[in-house]
């Protein structure tokens, strides 16, 4: 027998915003140049009012440099009753190679461990380990941050 | 034992982008305005030359009016070792409620059937078979697609 369900759609606060940008570490960066976006899968870590990220030196990191408004959206899409969504509008930051990256503290220390790096090429993880000046190590500075939650049960 | 492995990144070919697109329903659509980026999940039909979907009245399709440059992200993260992204980059087009939806054939009789409408509330499905005008059919008319994957094996 099918069950009668209803859904809601609701606003998240802040703090229920935050725990999921906790909660995850993937989400979907947007930049944009001429007014045409262009959006990517990244591996983040949710520290403070920042996402901490690393990245190959391309695409995405020319438009940012030129542009610096960029959005992350993180999402959990469970099943077809209950779904979160929280989108993060921010600034790109980038942390110069000369710049001691071990004061980013618990961010630097996870960006470089195993749970991190799981989705890099075996030799991209030494070069980052070594400091290469081919990788971006950057953070979103979050600007604002408003989420949305899907919540279902009987009528 | 831990087994060695390495892990090769590729670029999909034009077929492969399109099994990718075809075999999703959930993609991040991506619009701008003055510069800046607003990324959503949305639930989408492949076919031909065109994302199909429908949305409610909102930010996403105020600015898609506005500029019509847009991206659908769609990727597969299925683990640490095998992962696939296709990015569409594209105009937004909107279809009008006075034209005759139903010349969208099996995408129009997709985006009404449950599948795809999982996850609105129950009123909204009502209104959209309905033809409500709160509701927007639009197409992303596929400009460009490029893909990637991520391959792991022994080394």
């Amino acid at each position: 027998m099918l069950e009668k369900t209803v859904l809601v759609i609701r606003e998240l606060d802040p703090q229920e915003c935050a725990k999921v940008l906790s909660g995850s570490n993937l989400g979907r960066l947007s930049c944009v140049r001429d007014n045409f976006p262009y959006t990517v899968p990244i591996s983040y870590v949710h520290e403070n009012n920042w996402l901490y990220s690393f990245t190959l030196e391309g695409q995405k990191v020319e438009w940012m440099r030129e542009n610096p408004n960029v959005c992350v959206l993180v999402d959990e899409i469970s099943d077809s009753r209950e779904w979160r969504t929280v989108l993060v509008e921010g600034r790109f930051e980038e942390f110069p190679q000369s710049s001691d990256w071990a004061r980013y503290g618990h961010a630097w220390s996870f960006l470089q461990s195993r749970s991190y790096t799981w989705w890099l090429p075996g030799g991209v993880k030494r070069q980052l380990a070594e400091g290469s000046t081919k990788y971006v190590f950057y953070g979103v500075r979050i600007v604002t941050v408003t989420g949305r939650q899907a919540l279902s049960g009987p009528v």
